[in-house]
Protein backbone atom coordinates (compact mmCIF):
# COMPACT_ATOMS: atom_id res chain seq x y z
CA UNK A 1 0.00 0.00 0.00
CA UNK A 2 1.63 3.58 -0.36
CA UNK A 3 0.67 6.28 1.66
CA UNK A 4 -1.66 8.47 0.76
CA UNK A 5 -3.63 11.97 2.89
CA UNK A 6 -7.05 11.45 3.45
CA UNK A 7 -7.19 14.24 1.12
CA UNK A 8 -6.36 11.98 -1.90
CA UNK A 9 -7.38 8.55 -3.54
CA UNK A 10 -4.99 5.28 -4.52
CA UNK A 11 -4.17 5.87 -8.11
CA UNK A 12 -5.80 3.58 -9.86
CA UNK A 13 -4.25 1.08 -12.95
CA UNK A 14 -4.48 0.89 -16.64
CA UNK A 15 -6.52 -2.17 -17.92
CA UNK A 16 -5.85 -2.94 -21.33
CA UNK A 17 -7.81 -5.44 -23.56
CA UNK A 18 -6.98 -6.66 -26.67
CA UNK A 19 -7.73 -10.06 -28.67
CA UNK A 20 -7.85 -11.38 -32.15
CA UNK A 21 -10.13 -10.11 -34.84
CA UNK A 22 -13.75 -10.90 -34.45
CA UNK A 23 -13.63 -11.92 -30.66
CA UNK A 24 -16.21 -9.47 -29.69
CA UNK A 25 -13.66 -6.68 -27.65
CA UNK A 26 -16.44 -3.96 -29.04
CA UNK A 27 -19.57 -6.06 -27.66
CA UNK A 28 -17.84 -6.28 -24.02
CA UNK A 29 -16.49 -2.54 -24.28
CA UNK A 30 -20.07 -1.22 -25.42
CA UNK A 31 -21.78 -3.82 -22.47
CA UNK A 32 -19.06 -2.05 -19.95
CA UNK A 33 -19.97 1.59 -20.82
CA UNK A 34 -23.90 0.31 -20.61
CA UNK A 35 -23.68 -1.49 -17.17
CA UNK A 36 -20.56 -0.16 -15.89
CA UNK A 37 -20.76 3.93 -15.92
CA UNK A 38 -17.58 4.05 -12.97
CA UNK A 39 -15.01 2.34 -15.78
CA UNK A 40 -13.65 5.40 -17.89
CA UNK A 41 -13.29 4.07 -21.65
CA UNK A 42 -10.17 5.51 -23.73
CA UNK A 43 -11.36 7.52 -26.58
CA UNK A 44 -8.81 7.41 -29.48
CA UNK A 45 -7.80 10.19 -31.41
CA UNK A 46 -7.97 9.94 -35.18
CA UNK A 47 -6.83 12.18 -38.27
CA UNK A 48 -9.88 10.46 -40.47
CA UNK A 49 -13.33 12.69 -40.72
CA UNK A 50 -16.22 12.30 -38.33
CA UNK A 51 -18.90 9.61 -39.60
CA UNK A 52 -22.86 10.77 -39.33
CA UNK A 53 -23.70 10.12 -36.10
CA UNK A 54 -20.28 10.10 -34.74
CA UNK A 55 -19.25 12.79 -31.77
CA UNK A 56 -15.70 14.46 -31.39
CA UNK A 57 -14.85 13.51 -28.17
CA UNK A 58 -17.03 10.60 -27.61
CA UNK A 59 -16.75 8.42 -30.14
CA UNK A 60 -13.34 9.70 -31.20
CA UNK A 61 -11.42 12.83 -31.06
CA UNK A 62 -11.32 14.22 -34.00
CA UNK A 63 -7.71 16.21 -34.31
CA UNK A 64 -6.62 15.93 -38.38
CA UNK A 65 -3.69 15.16 -39.60
CA UNK A 66 -1.88 18.31 -38.01
CA UNK A 67 -3.12 17.64 -34.20
CA UNK A 68 -2.47 13.83 -34.65
CA UNK A 69 1.06 15.21 -35.54
CA UNK A 70 1.48 17.71 -32.65
CA UNK A 71 0.06 14.70 -30.07
CA UNK A 72 3.08 12.72 -31.79
CA UNK A 73 5.43 14.73 -31.58
CA UNK A 74 4.89 15.79 -27.57
CA UNK A 75 4.74 12.11 -26.63
CA UNK A 76 1.31 12.28 -26.05
CA UNK A 77 0.14 9.30 -27.50
CA UNK A 78 0.58 5.94 -25.51
CA UNK A 79 0.42 4.06 -28.65
CA UNK A 80 -0.35 5.21 -32.42
CA UNK A 81 -0.92 3.38 -35.85
CA UNK A 82 -1.49 4.43 -38.99
CA UNK A 83 -3.88 2.08 -40.65
CA UNK A 84 -3.65 0.93 -44.06
CA UNK A 85 -1.33 3.87 -45.34
CA UNK A 86 -4.72 6.51 -44.85
CA UNK A 87 -5.90 7.03 -41.00
CA UNK A 88 -4.16 7.39 -38.24
CA UNK A 89 -5.36 6.13 -35.02
CA UNK A 90 -3.74 6.73 -31.21
CA UNK A 91 -4.01 6.71 -27.62
CA UNK A 92 -3.81 10.11 -25.96
CA UNK A 93 -1.52 9.81 -22.69
CA UNK A 94 -3.52 12.81 -20.46
CA UNK A 95 -7.04 11.69 -20.47
CA UNK A 96 -5.57 7.71 -19.17
CA UNK A 97 -3.03 9.44 -16.66
CA UNK A 98 -5.73 11.82 -15.19
CA UNK A 99 -8.23 9.27 -13.99
CA UNK A 100 -5.80 7.00 -12.81
CA UNK A 101 -4.47 9.65 -10.95
CA UNK A 102 -8.00 10.60 -9.83
CA UNK A 103 -8.80 6.49 -8.99
CA UNK A 104 -10.53 6.29 -11.69
CA UNK A 105 -10.21 2.25 -13.36
CA UNK A 106 -9.45 3.19 -16.88
CA UNK A 107 -10.16 0.47 -19.06
CA UNK A 108 -8.31 0.77 -23.36
CA UNK A 109 -9.93 -1.69 -25.90
CA UNK A 110 -7.35 -2.05 -28.48
CA UNK A 111 -5.87 -4.00 -30.95
CA UNK A 112 -2.70 -6.98 -30.44
CA UNK A 113 0.36 -4.23 -31.95
CA UNK A 114 -1.67 -1.51 -29.76
CA UNK A 115 -1.41 -3.45 -26.79
CA UNK A 116 2.54 -4.33 -27.26
CA UNK A 117 3.23 -0.61 -27.76
CA UNK A 118 1.63 0.26 -24.50
CA UNK A 119 3.83 -2.33 -22.78
CA UNK A 120 6.87 0.21 -23.42
CA UNK A 121 5.36 3.43 -22.21
CA UNK A 122 3.01 2.08 -19.53
CA UNK A 123 4.54 -0.77 -18.42
CA UNK A 124 2.97 -0.99 -15.03
CA UNK A 125 -0.45 -1.81 -17.01
CA UNK A 126 -2.84 -4.93 -16.73
CA UNK A 127 -2.83 -6.78 -19.62
CA UNK A 128 -5.99 -8.56 -20.66
CA UNK A 129 -6.95 -11.20 -23.56
CA UNK A 130 -10.22 -11.70 -24.63
CA UNK A 131 -10.15 -15.39 -26.14
CA UNK A 132 -12.86 -16.94 -28.10
CA UNK A 133 -15.01 -19.91 -26.42
CA UNK A 134 -13.08 -22.04 -29.00
CA UNK A 135 -11.58 -22.28 -32.61
CA UNK A 136 -14.27 -23.64 -33.97
CA UNK A 137 -16.60 -20.76 -32.24
CA UNK A 138 -14.10 -18.12 -34.08
CA UNK A 139 -13.96 -19.74 -37.04
CA UNK A 140 -17.52 -19.41 -37.44
CA UNK A 141 -17.08 -15.66 -36.69
CA UNK A 142 -14.43 -14.99 -38.92
CA UNK A 143 -15.59 -16.82 -42.21
CA UNK A 144 -19.24 -17.60 -41.11
CA UNK A 145 -20.79 -15.58 -44.33
CA UNK A 146 -18.83 -17.87 -46.33
CA UNK A 147 -18.70 -15.45 -49.44
CA UNK A 148 -14.85 -15.40 -49.27
CA UNK A 149 -12.97 -17.70 -51.55
CA UNK A 150 -10.87 -20.53 -50.48
CA UNK A 151 -7.71 -18.57 -50.69
CA UNK A 152 -9.54 -15.57 -48.23
CA UNK A 153 -10.31 -17.93 -46.13
CA UNK A 154 -7.39 -19.65 -45.60
CA UNK A 155 -5.64 -16.25 -44.71
CA UNK A 156 -8.42 -15.27 -42.27
CA UNK A 157 -7.78 -18.80 -40.31
CA UNK A 158 -3.58 -18.30 -40.05
CA UNK A 159 -4.02 -15.06 -38.92
CA UNK A 160 -6.21 -16.53 -36.45
CA UNK A 161 -4.33 -18.95 -35.61
CA UNK A 162 -1.26 -16.17 -34.82
CA UNK A 163 -3.60 -13.78 -33.02
CA UNK A 164 -5.05 -16.57 -30.63
CA UNK A 165 -1.10 -17.50 -29.52
CA UNK A 166 -0.89 -13.64 -28.56
CA UNK A 167 -2.69 -14.97 -25.16
CA UNK A 168 0.65 -15.81 -23.92
CA UNK A 169 1.81 -12.05 -23.86
CA UNK A 170 -1.04 -11.18 -21.44
CA UNK A 171 -1.54 -11.10 -18.23
CA UNK A 172 -5.05 -12.31 -18.03
CA UNK A 173 -7.35 -14.55 -20.45
CA UNK A 174 -10.94 -13.80 -20.47
CA UNK A 175 -13.03 -16.36 -22.52
CA UNK A 176 -15.81 -14.45 -24.39
CA UNK A 177 -18.33 -17.07 -23.84
CA UNK A 178 -20.81 -14.82 -23.21
CA UNK A 179 -20.82 -11.04 -23.38
CA UNK A 180 -22.44 -10.11 -19.52
CA UNK A 181 -20.60 -12.83 -18.29
CA UNK A 182 -16.89 -12.03 -19.95
CA UNK A 183 -18.07 -8.25 -18.70
CA UNK A 184 -18.47 -9.14 -15.03
CA UNK A 185 -15.01 -10.83 -15.37
CA UNK A 186 -13.30 -8.00 -16.62
CA UNK A 187 -14.81 -6.16 -13.84
CA UNK A 188 -13.79 -8.55 -11.22
CA UNK A 189 -9.90 -8.70 -12.95
CA UNK A 190 -10.15 -4.99 -12.67
CA UNK A 191 -10.50 -5.20 -8.62
CA UNK A 192 -14.08 -4.00 -9.12
CA UNK A 193 -18.03 -5.40 -7.55
CA UNK A 194 -19.48 -7.28 -10.60
CA UNK A 195 -23.46 -6.73 -11.09
CA UNK A 196 -25.75 -9.74 -10.05
CA UNK A 197 -26.73 -10.69 -13.28
CA UNK A 198 -30.58 -11.45 -13.79
CA UNK A 199 -31.08 -14.29 -15.93
CA UNK B 1 32.26 -0.22 -18.24
CA UNK B 2 30.92 -3.40 -17.50
CA UNK B 3 34.00 -6.21 -15.84
CA UNK B 4 34.84 -9.18 -18.26
CA UNK B 5 36.88 -11.93 -18.05
CA UNK B 6 39.87 -11.98 -20.92
CA UNK B 7 37.55 -14.77 -22.68
CA UNK B 8 34.36 -12.75 -22.99
CA UNK B 9 33.80 -9.99 -24.90
CA UNK B 10 31.32 -6.99 -23.95
CA UNK B 11 28.10 -7.37 -25.12
CA UNK B 12 26.52 -5.48 -27.93
CA UNK B 13 23.92 -3.60 -28.14
CA UNK B 14 20.84 -3.39 -30.22
CA UNK B 15 20.31 -0.51 -32.81
CA UNK B 16 17.04 0.15 -33.92
CA UNK B 17 16.67 2.02 -37.35
CA UNK B 18 12.81 3.54 -38.16
CA UNK B 19 11.53 6.26 -40.46
CA UNK B 20 8.81 7.62 -42.53
CA UNK B 21 7.60 5.54 -45.62
CA UNK B 22 9.68 6.17 -48.30
CA UNK B 23 12.56 7.32 -46.95
CA UNK B 24 15.09 4.76 -47.40
CA UNK B 25 15.43 2.44 -45.08
CA UNK B 26 15.81 -0.30 -47.03
CA UNK B 27 18.44 1.28 -48.81
CA UNK B 28 20.50 2.58 -46.15
CA UNK B 29 20.12 -1.56 -44.80
CA UNK B 30 21.38 -2.63 -47.89
CA UNK B 31 24.23 0.04 -48.16
CA UNK B 32 25.48 -1.21 -44.90
CA UNK B 33 25.40 -5.28 -45.67
CA UNK B 34 27.42 -4.20 -48.82
CA UNK B 35 30.04 -2.11 -46.85
CA UNK B 36 29.91 -3.41 -43.44
CA UNK B 37 29.81 -7.03 -43.01
CA UNK B 38 30.92 -6.71 -39.32
CA UNK B 39 27.50 -5.58 -39.07
CA UNK B 40 24.97 -8.57 -38.63
CA UNK B 41 21.18 -7.03 -39.73
CA UNK B 42 18.22 -8.96 -38.34
CA UNK B 43 16.07 -11.23 -40.92
CA UNK B 44 12.28 -11.04 -39.76
CA UNK B 45 9.92 -14.70 -39.85
CA UNK B 46 7.09 -14.27 -42.15
CA UNK B 47 4.25 -16.53 -42.81
CA UNK B 48 4.21 -15.54 -46.71
CA UNK B 49 5.81 -17.90 -49.40
CA UNK B 50 9.10 -17.17 -50.57
CA UNK B 51 9.08 -15.11 -53.95
CA UNK B 52 10.76 -16.13 -56.72
CA UNK B 53 14.80 -15.62 -55.80
CA UNK B 54 14.14 -15.10 -52.31
CA UNK B 55 16.24 -17.79 -50.06
CA UNK B 56 15.24 -18.87 -46.50
CA UNK B 57 17.35 -17.57 -43.56
CA UNK B 58 18.49 -14.66 -45.75
CA UNK B 59 15.78 -12.64 -46.92
CA UNK B 60 13.35 -13.70 -44.22
CA UNK B 61 12.58 -16.66 -41.86
CA UNK B 62 9.71 -18.65 -44.28
CA UNK B 63 8.11 -20.42 -41.04
CA UNK B 64 4.12 -21.07 -42.11
CA UNK B 65 1.67 -19.81 -39.57
CA UNK B 66 1.87 -22.74 -37.39
CA UNK B 67 5.57 -22.03 -37.16
CA UNK B 68 5.11 -18.70 -36.44
CA UNK B 69 2.11 -18.75 -34.11
CA UNK B 70 4.73 -21.14 -32.26
CA UNK B 71 7.53 -17.95 -31.70
CA UNK B 72 4.68 -15.89 -30.66
CA UNK B 73 3.51 -18.29 -28.15
CA UNK B 74 7.19 -18.48 -26.80
CA UNK B 75 7.59 -15.16 -26.74
CA UNK B 76 10.30 -15.32 -28.99
CA UNK B 77 9.10 -12.34 -31.31
CA UNK B 78 10.53 -8.53 -30.31
CA UNK B 79 7.33 -7.08 -32.60
CA UNK B 80 5.31 -8.44 -34.84
CA UNK B 81 2.53 -7.70 -37.00
CA UNK B 82 -0.38 -8.72 -39.57
CA UNK B 83 0.20 -6.91 -42.16
CA UNK B 84 -3.50 -5.75 -44.21
CA UNK B 85 -5.25 -8.75 -42.30
CA UNK B 86 -3.29 -11.50 -44.54
CA UNK B 87 0.91 -11.87 -43.53
CA UNK B 88 2.39 -12.07 -40.55
CA UNK B 89 5.96 -10.60 -39.78
CA UNK B 90 8.05 -10.87 -36.99
CA UNK B 91 11.36 -10.23 -35.24
CA UNK B 92 12.84 -13.30 -33.84
CA UNK B 93 14.56 -12.54 -30.57
CA UNK B 94 17.36 -15.50 -30.01
CA UNK B 95 19.50 -14.39 -32.91
CA UNK B 96 19.71 -10.85 -31.83
CA UNK B 97 19.99 -11.72 -28.38
CA UNK B 98 22.72 -14.32 -29.49
CA UNK B 99 25.16 -11.49 -31.47
CA UNK B 100 24.45 -9.23 -28.78
CA UNK B 101 26.17 -11.41 -26.68
CA UNK B 102 28.71 -12.45 -28.48
CA UNK B 103 29.69 -8.76 -29.17
CA UNK B 104 28.40 -8.30 -32.41
CA UNK B 105 26.68 -4.87 -33.38
CA UNK B 106 23.30 -6.08 -34.39
CA UNK B 107 20.86 -3.70 -36.74
CA UNK B 108 17.18 -3.91 -37.09
CA UNK B 109 15.55 -2.12 -40.06
CA UNK B 110 11.95 -1.89 -38.74
CA UNK B 111 8.53 0.45 -39.43
CA UNK B 112 7.11 2.92 -36.91
CA UNK B 113 5.05 0.54 -35.23
CA UNK B 114 7.33 -2.30 -34.91
CA UNK B 115 10.03 0.37 -33.37
CA UNK B 116 7.48 1.03 -30.68
CA UNK B 117 7.01 -2.66 -29.82
CA UNK B 118 10.23 -3.11 -29.61
CA UNK B 119 10.45 -0.59 -26.64
CA UNK B 120 8.79 -2.30 -24.66
CA UNK B 121 10.89 -5.79 -25.15
CA UNK B 122 14.46 -4.46 -26.19
CA UNK B 123 14.39 -1.34 -23.60
CA UNK B 124 17.78 -0.78 -23.81
CA UNK B 125 17.94 -0.69 -27.72
CA UNK B 126 18.97 2.77 -29.04
CA UNK B 127 16.50 4.01 -31.62
CA UNK B 128 17.64 5.75 -34.71
CA UNK B 129 15.53 7.69 -37.03
CA UNK B 130 15.84 8.02 -40.53
CA UNK B 131 14.87 11.59 -41.84
CA UNK B 132 14.17 13.02 -45.52
CA UNK B 133 16.52 15.82 -46.14
CA UNK B 134 13.49 17.77 -46.61
CA UNK B 135 9.56 18.01 -46.99
CA UNK B 136 9.65 18.56 -50.39
CA UNK B 137 12.03 15.57 -50.89
CA UNK B 138 9.64 13.07 -49.22
CA UNK B 139 6.93 15.28 -50.94
CA UNK B 140 8.62 14.02 -53.92
CA UNK B 141 9.24 10.62 -53.31
CA UNK B 142 5.42 9.76 -51.82
CA UNK B 143 3.81 11.47 -55.16
CA UNK B 144 6.53 11.48 -57.36
CA UNK B 145 4.70 9.66 -59.91
CA UNK B 146 1.69 12.00 -59.98
CA UNK B 147 -0.30 8.97 -61.30
CA UNK B 148 -2.30 9.04 -58.01
CA UNK B 149 -5.75 11.30 -57.13
CA UNK B 150 -5.62 14.72 -55.33
CA UNK B 151 -7.33 12.94 -52.21
CA UNK B 152 -4.37 10.00 -52.63
CA UNK B 153 -2.36 12.44 -52.73
CA UNK B 154 -3.33 14.63 -49.49
CA UNK B 155 -3.63 10.98 -47.84
CA UNK B 156 0.37 10.06 -48.07
CA UNK B 157 1.12 13.86 -47.48
CA UNK B 158 -0.84 13.64 -44.03
CA UNK B 159 0.72 10.54 -43.03
CA UNK B 160 4.19 11.98 -43.87
CA UNK B 161 3.52 14.58 -41.87
CA UNK B 162 2.23 12.22 -38.79
CA UNK B 163 5.49 10.12 -39.10
CA UNK B 164 7.89 12.48 -39.59
CA UNK B 165 6.76 13.41 -35.94
CA UNK B 166 7.83 10.64 -34.48
CA UNK B 167 11.44 11.71 -35.05
CA UNK B 168 10.99 12.98 -31.28
CA UNK B 169 9.92 9.24 -30.53
CA UNK B 170 14.27 8.47 -31.27
CA UNK B 171 17.44 8.68 -29.70
CA UNK B 172 19.22 10.00 -32.68
CA UNK B 173 18.39 11.49 -36.07
CA UNK B 174 20.22 10.59 -39.27
CA UNK B 175 19.23 12.74 -41.88
CA UNK B 176 19.04 10.44 -45.34
CA UNK B 177 20.60 13.51 -47.63
CA UNK B 178 23.32 10.93 -49.65
CA UNK B 179 22.97 7.31 -48.60
CA UNK B 180 26.90 6.47 -48.24
CA UNK B 181 26.85 9.44 -45.71
CA UNK B 182 23.98 7.98 -44.29
CA UNK B 183 25.29 5.23 -43.39
CA UNK B 184 28.68 6.27 -42.64
CA UNK B 185 26.55 8.01 -39.82
CA UNK B 186 24.88 5.39 -38.52
CA UNK B 187 27.73 3.34 -38.46
CA UNK B 188 29.53 6.07 -36.01
CA UNK B 189 26.25 6.47 -34.02
CA UNK B 190 26.46 2.27 -33.42
CA UNK B 191 30.34 2.94 -31.99
CA UNK B 192 31.56 1.65 -34.94
CA UNK B 193 34.45 3.08 -37.55
CA UNK B 194 33.13 4.34 -40.90
CA UNK B 195 34.93 3.64 -43.76
CA UNK B 196 37.03 6.31 -45.48
CA UNK B 197 34.02 6.93 -48.42
CA UNK B 198 35.79 7.87 -51.92
CA UNK B 199 34.25 10.78 -53.97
Amino acid sequence: MTASSHHSVPAARLTVLAGPTAVGKGTVSADIRARYPDVWLSVSATTRSPRPGEIDGVHYHFVGPDGFAQMVEDGELLEWAVVHGRNSYGTPRTPVEERLAAGVPALLEIDLQGARQVRGTMPDARFVFLAPPSWEELERRLVGRGTEGPEERERRLATAKVELAAESEFDHVIVNDDVRRATDELITVMGLQPHVTHA
